[in-house]
């Protein structure tokens, strides 16, 4: 007879690129009772998550609300919704995301033009506009915060860009949403989506996705069916509206958990919130470049949630991780793709970016470079000491 | 400024078609401390759950994991992965479930031969022969529980069938898997999944796949690309088999409620489990018609974890749902599709299928009827008693 062994997690310190720590309320919200997903009582909890995905996105956006997948099921959603068999997408690749948002839309069966960029930098529009080479595209698709390499990419620049090519702006704010700023309505973005496991603190499972008068006005004039019924965002949108149409059974505790992620986050404030993340994000680069680390990205270039840090000459990076976590129960991240094995990925999202976990990554990832016999520069802390005392 | 205003769910008595009751226990271990999705003891932890459900859906099969998605997400998976364009699909569409299955096949853009039948009542293997009108398909699908109607097809016959069109056998275990007997591996199915907010008892969140090995040597001998990323088996078996090759962000927290389902479920015995499932719904059958109500589904076609009822002329059944929820916080279902206005669906499923809640249903129901003028032919708790004195 087969029999299960109790799971006991232990407390892990989660520096990675998500998931990150989530706030225990948020986690607690998980265990309150179950309620129907046409329950009255449900159905207002929705609106209020609705009424939070739009200040979070900052959008009117009437289609706000969260995918029942996690962020790579949003990405997936917008595209097969946006894109038709035969549309042409132009995408920025510059990570491993901007090459799944290509990938997808080979899926979908887009014709894709890559706007190809060095792993670790930021394209920018004249990298789309020599890509475009003069030719006109149904969307124009880029990641906002590129996970794999800690670049942001200059969304505000975009809508401009995107209109030469009389193209529908989607961007992936995965790893943005919450941490930094997402201006939506502003910024002229069409499409977009995230994730819960990241800024907003909230478990994985659930991908907040949006799209503007203007995408929904081509989902409404599609010649073909959307091939995913899934991810039909008319269908789904009719479940989350007015007319709380049954299309699946909703991730009830999920989407309490998301409910109590928004009202926390909007309790905290969102300027405040990108503000501490940014306030993080540089005392963690002062440390490590202290430290004598280098960062893979140009300061100007660096994506606040996320940072990117080259493994010196040397050094056996994957060693570093576990003793980390054996030492120190702390997970950060390894490269993918081309970057596998040379840098290491540290975040500091969502409940995770405070000040005492800055502190302990230099300290730890001192300990373990060290333990590998790595001259380290200087003490870090000084330096992050000396950060905190400008801000 | 937004704020939104804590959630307090009120406790709910779920007898709907689901989500169902949880486990406290099951809620709770939603709570316990977040792991990476690389982390040692989460691949662990992964390993349990895959042996957890292999022993539930009583297979050896090498795949058998959780697609992150609800269950109409592990219907899609199953589906865009073992058929291509143009391959033929035969379906048997008794019901709103099975009528999705048709859907999802069409938009995979398969040629899709529906084997109709009346709603409330099972297609028989002469039905399906008699649609197939001799020629062959690729796949043969059905829905194991329909949980639209409250019909069981006899999913045990169906292997022989699906040999005769020379075809996969695909079945939809979402109200079945957990609550009845699911013997993937003596009944020859090719291709099942189910959700977990039914007779798992876990959140819904999740949907649990298996393949056998002749659906995946078909996955391999596919010509095109599966037209779904996020869906792609062959990619999220990297992840949850030996390569570990990350695909998306496992949902965490809901593998951890699965995972400790899985483990209460071993701890209680699968058989143990079926003969709680169809004790606590032979009593709520003989409780409802000892009152006068009249079943949809003749005895030997009827789903035990669901249990479809006709509402009375001259009742306003709407109405009769308002008033359980308003007066005893209970939710049943009422009808779908061609089915809407005319039954109610009553579910005993999981942590929900127990001796109070059927002696709490029937009296509830009573008592809204009566508060319409119905008359009820006895007070049906005697029968209820009555049967729970002969087993």
């Amino acid at each position: 007879m087969i029999t299960l062994r109790p799971n006991s997690p232990p407390v892990r310190i989660l520096l990675g690129p998500g998931p990150s720590e989530c706030a225990p309320e948020v986690l607690q919200a998980m265990t309150r009772p179950t309620m129907g997903h046409l329950d009255p009582l449900f159905v207002a909890l929705m609106d209020e998550v609705r009424t939070g995905l739009r200040a979070l996105y900052r959008t009117q956006n009437e289609l706000a609300f969260p995918i029942s997948g996690t962020g790579t099921s949003g990405m997936e959603a917008v595209l097969v919704n946006l894109l038709e068999p035969g549309d042409a997408l132009l995408v920025g690749v510059a990570g491993y995301f901007g090459a799944r948002l290509a990938e997808i839309g080979r899926r979908v069966g887009a014709r894709v033009t890559e706007v190809a960029g060095e792993w670790g930098r930021a394209l920018g529009p004249e990298d789309y506009r020599r890509a475009a080479a003069g030719k006109r595209f149904k969307a124009l698709a880029l990641v906002h915060g590129e996970t794999s390499t800690g670049v942001v990419a200059d969304l505000a620049a975009m809508r401009g860009v995107a209109d030469e090519f009389g193209a529908l702006l989607i961007a992936d704010c995965v790893t943005t949403l919450g941490g930094m700023p997402v201006e939506i309505d502003r910024w002229g973005v069409d499409g977009a989506y995230s994730g819960t496991q990241k800024c907003l603190a909230a478990p994985c499972g659930l991908s907040p996705v949006t799209l503007s008068p203007r995408a929904l006005e081509s989902l409404a004039a599609r010649k073909t069916q959307v091939s995913s019924w899934y991810f039909d965002l008319a269908l789904v949108r009719s479940y989350w509206g007015q007319d709380r149409a049954y299309h699946h059974t909703a991730p009830i505790q999920n989407v309490y958990s998301l409910h109590e992620a928004l009202r926390l986050l909007l309790e905290e404030g969102l300027e405040a919130r990108w503000q501490r993340h940014e306030h993080n994000a540089r005392a963690l680069w002062a440390g490590l470049t202290a430290m004598g680390l280098e960062l893979l990205v140009p300061e100007r270039e660096r994506l606040l949630p996320l940072t990117a840090v080259r493994v010196p000459a040397g050094i056996d990076e994957a060693r570093v991780r576990r003793f980390l976590l054996e030492h120190y129960s702390l997970e950060i991240g390894g490269g993918l793709g081309s970057l596998k094995g040379k840098i290491w990925r540290i975040g500091l999202m969502g409940a995770g970016s405070k000040r005492a976990n800055v502190e302990l990554v230099c300290g730890a990832l001192r300990a373990a470079l060290v333990e590998q016999s790595w001259k380290a520069k200087d003490y870090p802390l000084p330096a992050v000491h000396a950060f905190y005392a400008t801000v």
